[in-house]
């Protein structure tokens, strides 16, 4: 999203907490010039500075300084300094704060889960999904990304991924992924999503660039990925693995040999950056 | 919201999944009427009915039966069942869940807390806070309410709350009120942020409506509700404690009498209630 | 409002004179820097300064010199100054005087029911109701408050307002009352409407915050505070009267003893100031 | 507006008042289905019929009669009757009555002057400005149009309207014309405002459609048409006057012969019609 | 449209390009400052300019020099030349061309068709019609006008174009005519269609501002003109002449003697003028 | 786009001719039931027919009949054939027309170049760029799809292309394309514009997707063509031809091997489709 895009995206965002105004602010407040940060109360990766740096410039802020995003800080670091009006400040806090502690949150979580897959699989990517929060879909992917994740696609027609509902209503994978390759865009990629070895290996012979191992036991990835390799496929193709990943298994996933690990809480469950905003100074 | 706006606001959502097609349900599927449900994984409050009817007929599909807003689910339970053109089925399904999932998640936990408050202190309110996902403050709310839980306000005009930013710029407790309850429309309540019982006092003496202890320790809050009581004001205000509030705390804190407990992890760190689509039949 | 948004509201305006251009202007002038001022024909309040200045500026206009909203002004007056391309000028000439001549009418008839009104009751406060021009609910309420007037609510959501319609469905004043206090949050204020005094008294027994008196007589107003004061309740409400107020019952009103006069024709019979635009120099 | 553009207008002015919903309506109601009628409380010509049936149709409501757009009605008469749920029928009761009240006093003052106007000059036209409500120059010109008169141009790019401004850069009223008629497309008429007789015949030579006498006295308007008579040009041009006008001076300037009289008031100066809403059966 | 008007005609347009970021560029270019120019394949008439302008603006671009909008340019001729970031430069490159190359193509073959019918008829207007590609009348028509055009009508609205459908449905052209003299504003011409020479008089006769021959062959055209020259009444009105006009048929419908040729396939059947974007720089 | 969605385009489409209403047909048509139809005046491939259906039903008017998108048309043919208020088929008709005969131009020289490119490459596809008309991407996209065409990418975030500026900006080809694969999400192509035989082994080698021959002679795409599949690599790449390809050199280009030939005219240079609405019956 170019700036100037990004700013009605922030518009709406801003409309929702300040469209009829800040009483309290307006009413106590004499404008005066006033420098303020945001500091973080706890260790995480920060994502959503671009954001921060529009809405603030949006709004007659200026930044003065800002780590980048994608940075790792830990307590009591400053995330982004700035100086303007003291009323623009106070009225702007809120929503500059729900910006970045959730892209930072979604971030944070992308990054652990990426330390600790890379630890037995050193090229593998973690992925998000579809599963993101109303309306956020953008910012959400682009947290994943400045995480270390892969944004996997960003709406649906962006991939042509055949689920067990569109596979069901054609009849069989192979018909499925030879229609699709046929009647899709040549710029498009065709993914696949099986949940046994055997739609694995008849997915990659009809042509999928990606298969989708769904809701599989590791034991059954596993068992998919050396079938594949076996026939000397794995070239040809991209295994991801999806369906209740977590903290707990995300170890033995990245151990199958899979390309890449998609998790939809990543987005869907987030638990937001803790961070605050403190003047200081006033002059 | 009525139904007409909301509209405006679901068609927002549904264009950044959908605004391009959906090209695999395009290209594979032939139009066939279907019925499909959304069935819950785990046990929890369902919250987001209005907002999935309103959907589901905004693509031409019928709701055949569903849940109540508020109604507790459990695994394997039914939460709506719907009939329609399959391609519209699929094309929706997920923004459909994103919905239905991330505000019953935020009813379930709002729940939680106000059955565990409940039990020390029957007439205790759970309150969410601003920090609500970007764009999402309506519905986050929403849920909230839903959930058993109180809105508190919704944007920065509805109510007027004085922080310690506000009353640095004033220069104390009792002159900000003043000003506040001379400036304010007479239709406005006045809340103040303070973080010693002195505050309190002075600022209920001032004419607060509803008094916040921000950061408090338990022992702290409970002597400033006593300080109160002892003198005469309790009937006066509504005391509100926030801040740090989490599962192992919510307790000790609904029983130092406090009338409301604000809790901003209610929405700004949701996990996301678990539910599948699934098609009954196409016939 | 905070400026970024108010230039969507003033975008919208600005198109309906100008979306197609201005052929006339465009036709028959050469672009030259131009100095211009708005002049008032007659005495009065004004407000719009503010919209007045985003709106220069948003086409390019540098504002020299200004009154302040809230200003009084006389016939010859300059109200505000500026200096642009005569061709935006020109363009933008006619939406600003729309928007600077309303909200001064609005301004200045609240102004000088005000000063009627505190001839007789110091602190009595005169209030706008949600009778706006429809699209100008903001504005016209701002006009008020520069005027000296309270906005009373901007919409449906930041009050609880019970009407005889909302008793008729619930039974009774006092049931209404109670329900509205458990199931509304705990910041909003509730007002009930009253036509007679003893449902004022019930309201005020059953825990409204506002009582309005709705209609009445000013025989019968003063004797329903007077029964309010009678009882020792005087303190715990605020009580508003409304209703057919004009120039020449405000007095007598104001003379009975309530908090708030609200007044529906202050925006919905709007008595535009009259402004002229003038250029005072081309060079 | 086709009706369906009509809905977004509509949209707009709905979300002002209730997009965050009606919190004592949803507090307090139960949804049942009721009829009510928009009563008019004084006599008038009764405008935004057509924005009526399609406001409440938006939100779910059945018109069951109403009076036509344009017609007289006196105290006490319904202007418009339905059906549908209470709840919904509460939430755009303001709306609702804002409009047409709005209208309604614009077309009954535009109708009174009419009356008075064409007693002495049966073919004269009253016009309306664009001194409109910001945001309502097309409900403010229909109103103007259902009450009789003439909606002169909508905006900026709809006619030449060649003002003094536009006289001084060109540097002659002749001038000015003659490039007007060369440089402006040939669907568009070309008018030209003029303060003194000799300037309004420069006009006709050189090739005015429109001839408007600005701010002229009634005997200076009367010198001026009678002048552009005895030269035999009445046929070829549109005399319009404006400036000032009022009920105590309109059937004077409209015995001077003009052809059309325009009225700012009629717009920027509007009185409400007095209307009410009542439920009329809740089965 | 105005400066601030057209930046949001813009963002639809850029966001179908770039609304989700343009992966090439943020994966590969380090951002830099580059200097980049549009050149001129072809000999053409540029238009376009103003909204390029404004485009590069918007994307912080600086504009360092540009022919003007209607300049004519040849093969390797310098349209535009500006500064700024590199891959700003980049993501807006496709926009950019599509923009000034559609409007320039319309302006050449405007151009065109004007030189050949000027050649007999030197004071003939040449105008473009309704049939403009979706979305895109304002700029469609602003280049035609570029060209040395006329734009005719923008909408429905600002024009009364009586057609063989109205006509029909009224009974007879001078009714249809009087009709819409006396109900439509006095600001707006009156057109009506004819396909034969006796209506055009009857038209006229009636008081119809321009009388368009709607598809008449080159003699049945040249017959008309002289019989309305004949009747003495080829001052009072514009006579247009439409339906199937092209590059073989023009020089002949010119020498008619009409005033005005209108051409669909001006916007209908557009070739872009063809142009490339090249970097000239990166320092 | 659902149908919900296209509404939304639609609906912005018809307000630049109806915002302000169609002044002619209000004022002389009574309304009135009426059956109209679409009709072909050439051969040609319809495209249009979904949008239109939408349109038709957003404005209150039945469909009786219609084509299919992508059928074949012949002089004199009925596209589709419709019933509702007279008014009503006034007022959409330009819009409607200018539609439907936009999207079957493209659609039909789309067939065009397929057919005479099949029959030399029976498994060749013609595929579209982004120089579409400015905010018609998506229905000049469909056009093409519906006349047999590869819509491409739709827009710059939907496929990594790397072009020169990109490749000079990084330093090489193979550079480029590595970085872009560990850059980009797995679920996108790459591909890889390249103008010597030489960088189009390069990038094979690096692996590129897609490798697009720019601007390349037909001797030159042929030798690259042959080179790739002497290398073995024919299988593992698309080759995409691009750059100044028409009627004359389809074939040509077409007998080379390639697997994709892009054409910027296709929606650049758009011939529309001749059609008109004809009245079929007024009962």
């Amino acid at each position: 999203m170019v700036d100037y895009l990004l700013r009605n995206k922030l518009t709406s965002i801003l409309e929702e907490d300040l469209a009829l105004g800040d009483i309290t602010t307006e009413i106590l407040i004499e404008p005066k010039t006033a420098e303020a940060e945001v500091i973080s109360r706890e260790e995480g990766i920060i994502a959503g500075v671009t954001e921060a740096r529009e809405l603030l410039e949006m709004t007659g802020i200026t930044v003065l300084e800002s780590v980048e995003d994608g940075q790792c800080v830990g307590q009591g670091d400053v995330v982004i300094r700035f100086r303007g009006v003291n009323r623009s400040i106070l009225m702007v806090e809120r929503t500059l704060l729900n910006i970045i502690s959730r892209m930072s949150g979604i971030a944070s979580i992308t990054s652990r889960y990426i330390e600790i897959a890379k630890r037995v699989s050193p090229d593998i990517r973690i992925a998000a999904t579809r599963k993101t929060a109303p309306g956020l879909r953008w910012l959400d992917k682009k947290a994943v990304t400045i995480g270390g994740g892969d944004a996997h696609r960003i709406a649906l027609h962006d991939l042509v991924l055949i689920k067990d509902n569109h596979i069901d209503a054609v009849g069989d994978v192979a018909t499925a992924i030879t229609r699709a390759r046929s009647r899709a865009s040549f710029v498009r990629k065709i993914e696949v999503e099986v949940s046994k070895a055997d739609d694995a290996v008849i997915a990659i012979e009809a042509g999928a660039d990606v298969v989708m191992l769904d809701n599989m036991s590791v034991a059954e990835i596993k068992e998919t990925v050396e079938m594949i390799e076996a026939r000397g496929d794995r070239k040809r193709v991209i295994i991801e693995a999806s369906g209740n990943v977590n903290m707990d298994n995300i170890e033995n996933i990245a151990s199958t040999g899979v390309d890449v690990i998609s998790i939809g809480s990543l987005t869907h469950s987030v638990s937001a950056l803790d961070l605050t905003l403190s003047f200081s100074s006033s002059g």
